[in-house]
């Protein structure tokens, strides 16, 4: 039954797989850090609710019954669908449980996500994200967003820990530039239109993207004048203060002054460079309403962003209350899309497996067995050889696989040897007590 | 966006889901120790592909693009579906890439699959798995069989350790089940339906099952007979020795000679009675083809199987090679489910936080940010009170997250204090020393 690859959903070589892992594992430890809760919701939403919140349709995936009358399809007449990001399921779980749930509630998911747009390098159909999100009641405020950009700038940090590039924070805030737009003259209802055009600025370049601004009335000297303000960033305090000089629409200060507290909090700690303000960043998704993040690998910016996340002040709601949110997504599947891309992640260790325990001959594989069992015990992943074949065979075996360390069981006079493959040495070893020099997970 | 919870996508509390990691993180560590590698595979496969596998075609869930013409649906016209489990995908995969991969290859899998079947206690349209699974080339002795159930009996070992109850293993043989079958006077080209009349033994009893085996041409007595040997439960040597001695037809025999081979391997360290030869278990799946488990909770059979298994000699296939396969898979979602059911898993802790650090006020927050900071340095999950309100509203706070520890920063002439909300002892810490008693992760 082999067929041909289906596009737009990757799928890793195992040495790949257990590279994904390690990522993912990096990133959960950071969540878990900062006390985010694991949380897995259904891969299905109402479709009514996904389309509520202005996605462009054509990108969701409906989902039906195979072989069902279509009165059968979905649920209470209503069609089914897969969900596209994280966030809105996540913000309908929160407003149908407000209840039973503490706030603020820090939550964190790492599950795929579905989109029909065309794939692309680091686009897929299906994709693994990581969100972190924390939803308050009644209010949030502005700091979690600067914890929350602070934890990105965290994570990313770890990742980098694991052979991912260095990863560049474009901060910005919808009020901002909403009030920006609203200066240089764009009608109030025209700002949806505008934004998602300025949105391809790093895509499509000044010129144009001035062109493009003539459909939504902007003459093309206010629209240069506005890009050239919007292509400002932010990296230390003394820029900072000189855009403040220049003041502008209210609702621009509003969203400048927030935007200072989230950059001057996470200066505090991030390396020079990696956390800065970039007034062109506006984010796809209609439900943020003020801070916004984009990651990028500072030195792949054409790649497309990695990372993610933004305030959303009107996502979810109980019953009588308002539960404003803020949350950062790492695109797994996009990092490591992007990494193989370029030519990272060269190992190629295919097991978590650290020993391997060779077999002197059939008849004696239950000794194999209970050095394997012992080592198990112990928290040492461990792997016995399938044939009883020559010794070189077997080593070959363990270091296809990539395992490092091959156990000779004890037979007759001579006890338990262990020979480390990488360094091609060759020792005594006791059961009960020998462990890896590295910790035992890959 | 409040709306009614869906009938057959379970979605739990966060207590719930704490609870839920934890048993995913002790079935991923057993996986992993016994050297099987992490994967994640596409959740959507060709609908071609699932139908291959015989299942039955209205429970699987079809994808189609939202608002797209029937011509755009799909890929290259043939249609999408979601994977109704994670062995038939992993096949696909294995073959696809037999060129790439190290055999025996183990791998596990935790992610969801659907089915369209009526939801009920522990049944529902999504369910999280966990598979592991060893794909031979051309060849998988049957002590991989027993390797595999051995390590689905140490993982629901583990699991009882974290509260769920104790699981037996039903094992059984296909080979055997049908030479009982032929040997009773099934024709050959009824095995497949008597098969899945005698699966709903345990649901029907033996009455019911009887008069519909007249459906595949056997007489009531004969019917009755080969019954009273399915319902035989093999708990140790003695029985499996009786069984032995009646004989039957040769298939039946090659399938008991396996069975006795697994069984005996178990029996070596199962503790007694938890791994069973149950001759009437055929599994639903038309894959299998020799060893065969389901596992129930001991005290309550009823409530339906919680984890299962089997060996497939014909699913996946590379080019010109064999590829024969078994798998062992526990059902996440229906242990979650039938231990809720069961009143199990009371646990009030909603957050991974080990220590919840106080704020004496707005204006000494960064203090408090400063020991949260050290000490998810020194990898203990923190988080940080949302509001410097009175002590007793902040102790509340904790207490209602479940976080066990309470840190009052140091402020003026006093140090760090720590506080153990279930013992209520208040004492003197040390941010760069102080660690819980038990292991940061909860």
């Amino acid at each position: 039954m082999a067929s041909p690859a289906m596009s737009g959903f990757p799928e890793w070589l195992p040495e790949q797989e257990l590279v994904q892992q390690r990522l993912i594992d990096v990133v959960r430890e950071q969540f878990e850090l900062h006390g985010f809760l694991p949380l897995r919701l259904r891969s299905i939403e109402r479709l009514g609710d996904l389309l509520h919140q202005g996605e462009t349709d054509k990108e969701i995936y409906g989902v039906h019954r195979h072989g069902a009358e279509p009165s059968e399809t979905g649920d209470a007449g209503d069609g089914l669908a897969l969900h596209y990001d994280l966030t809105v399921p996540f913000a309908r779980y929160v407003g149908e449980r407000s209840h039973q749930i503490t706030f603020p509630f820090r939550r964190y998911q790492i599950q795929p996500a579905w989109r029909g747009e065309r794939p692309q390098l680091g686009r897929y159909h299906e994709f693994l994200q990581a969100d972190a999100d924390i939803i308050g009641r009644d209010v949030l405020a502005t700091r979690h967003d600067a914890d929350m950009l602070r934890l990105l700038r965290q994570t990313m940090d770890a990742l980098e820990g694991q052979g991912v590039p260095r990863t560049k924070l474009m901060v910005n805030n919808r009020k901002l530039f909403e009030g920006l737009l609203l200066g240089a003259g764009v009608a109030s209802d025209r700002i949806t239109p505008t934004l998602r055009i300025i949105d391809k600025l790093a895509k499509l370049g000044k010129q144009k993207v001035v062109a493009l601004l003539a459909d939504v009335g902007l003459a093309p000297d206010r629209a240069a004048a506005m890009i050239d303000t919007l292509q400002t960033e932010i990296a230390d305090e003394k820029i900072l203060a000189e855009v403040e000089k220049q003041g502008g629409h209210e609702l621009y200060l509003k969203g400048l002054a927030e935007l200072r507290q989230v950059l001057t909090a996470c200066w505090e700690d991030a390396a020079p460079g990696t956390v800065v303000g970039a007034l062109h960043i506006a984010r796809g998704f209609d439900y943020y309403t003020g801070t916004v993040v984009e990651g990028y690998f500072a030195e792949h910016p054409t790649l497309g962003a990695v990372c993610s996340g933004g305030r959303y002040d009107n996502l979810a709601s109980g019953d009588s209350m308002k539960l404003p949110g803020m949350g950062v997504s790492v695109g797994i599947s996009r990092v490591m899309g992007f990494c193989l891309h370029l030519g990272l992640f060269k190992e190629t260790k295919k097991t978590p497996a650290v020993v391997f325990v060779a077999v002197h001959s059939e008849e004696t594989r239950a000794q194999s067995d209970l050095v394997a069992r012992t080592l198990r015990g112990r928290g040492i992943p461990t792997v016995v050889a399938n044939d009883a074949s020559a010794y070189g065979k077997q080593i070959r075996a363990a270091e296809q696989l990539g395992v490092p360390y091959l156990w000779f069981p004890a037979s007759g006079d001579k006890g338990h040897e262990v020979k480390d493959l990488v360094r091609r040495e060759q020792a005594d070893a006791d059961l009960a007590t020998w462990a890896p020099p590295s910790p035992g997970r890959a």
